[in-house]
């Protein structure tokens, strides 16, 4: 499809994006896609790229576009595409995998060694069109709208971390209040967590946290997290910690408060090495189970299904939703710690 | 402790119980406790035993007081127990294991291969007190009241087969509308199942299943379960079937409407032998997981954590409330199909 | 590549099979690769094309080059092939799937809707050349010779199976004495189960299993399997039952000897449906788990790496390698019970 | 039983240790039983009471005999034992637990909070006799000598890390040359590992851990680890890294060449906290699974079925076999590196 659209660039290396409103629509190749743009998000990466932090500059190459969460239209599909037509409803796998590789052959597609990332690698998701794979093209029931649509992939990174724990009917304590902890612990409430324990910094995220079912919340500038876990569980602790901050603190605490025999989830990625107990790993017994992406598809079945089964309402985590153009006042708000999952919406 | 109590015998062989005014309260050995029985519910199997059916006759010794399911006060502990102290509220797992043989040794006592029954292969909970290992008593929370406490341990044995089933965020059919489908379905809606279909024969019943939780029911004596089942999942079929009455039809949509790698899980039990189509099992690659008992004490956590969580409200299982000595009405009512289940009270 | 090669036919509907010295090369798509056939074997469904029964005459429309395993050299590559190469040593995974239902997009690739089988559903390996999806090559060690890496399709059927088992430190039951119980065996060894019972027919293949690693092999025509499995296991049964046969004794045999809470695996495809006593695998709380297939690409890197490793020897079991045009004597010794794996050269 | 016997004390701190020939034989409670001691083997932790490092101050109180790995005859049985008889040849379970903990009630006996162990906690093993409770004693088949089934109990903590590294048909890169690494090395070959590496300080011990299985050795205080495994798996890593030895260096070779989705177990316990990469752990969703213990008694059956079976061997691994009166022969030898298991007869 030739013609022009709107679309969000880095531009060059340095903060900041560039609205752009003649921007060529994508062309697809022969397994590839177009798909139209009814709802993206912001995600933690977007961040980086537009604050342009070392990560960034190390791995970005000016000018793409940004952006990688989405929910669209199918317009075009290429020659050879297969399962996948004009009209569909869509979402992403974000993580473009070969197919090839020994972890992929073995269906660990999320850590291919050749993983190219929409947004990161290639061109993304904030513009009114986006050239996908056909084979990363998610199929959305209609039921789900756009604006929730284009959440699914954190919401699948939550989705693996919680599942990876196996929270079911049991104590969780997720370290951590940004938006990937708030629906963890959405999830942990849907599928049947008993005690939810949710450690943050900012009161405005934890309140979002507990409308989505944490049980506990609690603020560790303030508290310390291995006492107030210890104070809720009766001296007991958890049966699971969803590490999700990569934190010297939420490190060690996830090994002092797991129950012996129990399961340490590592999702936060810290920016340095860490000290650990492993001796305290190992009379304890724990299992520590290293999180990342989403299991293609496995986790986008159990997140697909978990919202269209009514039993997962994310809107208390979508604070924002605005046009792309409007895209400053959304980092802003991010930036303020006023925001949890900001949607933007390409067309207005 | 010295003296009498009321207790309901199956006094000999034939239909029917006795009530009996001054019956001895039970001696204790020296690894058992004595509880005192607040709330006492009917099982199958009570029903069983009741009408004196072919099994009864060959497994049961009168004069025996019947009963397993309860919850109540410990009152005196054997010289040899730890870990248990008069005042201490309990219910009771009544599978009493050997502890030595090889399925002890590995964890697996609920095949334990030496097991006696409470109710079964020795005297009951149908009475004021009841005598038990220390070892089978299971601390409950007091927020949990009696009523529902006693009825832990069919719940326990809904637990097992829904985790063995593995549904979070799946489709699951359960065959069966008896009251441990009832509460299989409730506990599949809180740990977050997707559609949750019940196939059934009484309206009744099903309705209870949908207070649980059930998203779907319908009646196997006018409605074929495949095609139904088939029609509600837009022709995919389920991830995961309980199968809960051993019957032929059953057993065979089971298989049929199973997703190709998926699982059914036989719970119930026929009374004879079933045909089976096993190249459809080979050829679909489906898990079949039979399920008995409750894992000791695994199950028992669950459900405990589950109910203390509130995710888990079994209120309409509990249709009758009715004191000990009016036992009659309780198994008409169950005979008439007009109860799930039915707690006694034996001290009013 | 075009040309003419030796090729093995099914004709016309009927028994038998005719050689064309003239056939076409196969043309190409482009994501398939060309292999220039260096040894392929006869598999049992190449025995029901070859003798034309029930299912053959359902299934397979001739004219068709039959065969499906073996082992040989990329000639020519299509041009969107990627990760092949002309000079690769490949093998073949025979089930070509979709990759887009929702079985292949969890993994479940074995169990995809719209497999198509070399040899059954399209031109097989009996030949000189064979044409295949790049994506069904699978690259073999130099280390392995073509005899041996022709029949690592089969040889991952039995891997399948003594995985799904899980029977290293284990007893185990391998009911049946085809040629994939015989690699059952040698891979039941090679990984360590303790005992290795096979129950057959012939003593013939017997000895072969025991060659493979079997400790005790019985003929079920003159021995009670049941019966001599307690004896051979002190009256405590396996851990594990390999159910190869489809048989009714051999799924009855199946349920009596495994050990409360143990394994059966399904494999052995009966005719009709069969009697199977459901009571006694919920009383004993039996995993029943239905195997087809290959986990693809698991069981290949499971096959390539025991052979590798030196840990298995499959040659007891290639009783015969002869010319490709020599077919005949393959098959009538197969049908004569006087061979097990029965290997062809096509340029011989 | 009264009398005296022989026996190896920690008679005050310090280090070294005592002979007694004159200690009374030990009273036994209703539920223990005596056993006369064949055979007792010296332990990493017998090393450390013997030299009297901090760890054994701050835990041991003397006067105490010594020891914990044994295989011996039953000569008395406590009042309510049951399982167990005079004359049964048994080894044991040196973790004594209370069976009534969370941790035990769930079958995590191995990390049950009250345990008590042998010759730590309470009198031990070097010595004609000693007494532990019945449900400890692991009842050992007559053909396996004494001599081997002493050291079952440190088997099982090679064997409790092997079987979580779940290595069959995979690469296994085992850090350390201690005992446990040499009996890894031997059950990893068992149940049929692929590339076997082990990677220590000591030519004597590596040597052993060929002979026991081992594919590849090299010495790192010459040859880093990180480079060798990548150079003898061809830069693809193993799937599978039992640390033991708790080194900074094990650790983080460990994380380096474990696969993507690999499993890393941690068995060796640091003296202090460890650097470790968390991220990396993340980015290739490696599971870290921290092993301690065996587990009650499935780890025992393991180690006892692999015996029987023979296809594991220890006899590489037994460099010396002394009477109990010549214990500092044993010290010394493992002192100077040149003994692996050092196995004493009390009797002799």
């Amino acid at each position: 499809m030739e013609g022009k659209m709107v679309a969000l660039y880095k531009m060059k290396p340095g903060p900041g994006a560039t609205l752009v409103e003649d921007a060529d629509i994508p062309r697809i190749g022969k397994r590839d896609v177009l798909v139209k743009v009814l709802a993206t998000s912001i995600c933690g990466t977007d961040r980086h790229i537009y604050k342009w932090n070392q990560w960034a500059e190390s791995r970005i190459h000016p000018p793409q576009i940004m952006g990688h969460e989405f929910a669209g239209e199918v317009v075009e599909v290429g020659e050879d595409v297969e399962g996948i037509q004009v009209g569909d409803y869509v979402s992403a796998e974000t993580h473009i995998v070969c197919g090839h590789c020994p972890e992929c052959l073995t269906g660990k597609y999320h850590v291919c060694r050749n993983t190219k990332i929409l947004g990161v690698d290639r061109d993304g998701a904030f513009a009114q069109y986006i050239a996908i794979p056909a084979s990363n093209a998610w199929k959305n029931p209609r039921s789900i709208p756009p604006d929730v649509a284009s959440i699914q992939e954190p919401l699948g990174n939550a989705m693996h971390a919680v599942m990876t724990g196996d929270v079911s009917t049991k104590d969780v304590l997720i370290m951590g209040d940004g938006p990937i902890s708030m629906m963890a612990a959405g999830i942990s409430a849907a599928v049947g967590a008993g005690k939810i324990l949710v450690a943050g910094h900012h009161e405005f995220r934890m309140d979002i946290a507990e409308k989505m079912g944490a049980t506990h919340t609690f603020n560790t500038k303030h508290i310390d997290p291995v006492e107030e876990t210890m104070n809720i569980t009766d001296g007991e602790g958890v049966d699971v910690v969803l590490e999700m901050t990569g934190s010297q603190q939420g490190i060690d605490a996830a090994l002092e408060v797991v129950k012996a025999g129990g399961v340490v989830v590592w999702f936060g990625v810290p920016g340095e090495r860490r000290s650990v107990d492993v001796a305290k790993a190992v009379f304890k017994g724990v299992d520590i189970r290293s999180v990342v992406g989403r299991r293609m598809y496995e986790t986008w079945f159990q997140v697909s299904n978990l919202l269209a089964s009514g039993k997962l309402d994310v809107s208390p985590i979508i604070t924002h939703v605005i046009p792309l153009s409007k895209y400053e006042e959304g980092f802003e708000a991010l930036n303020r710690g006023e925001a949890a999952k900001v949607v933007m919406h390409p067309w207005e």
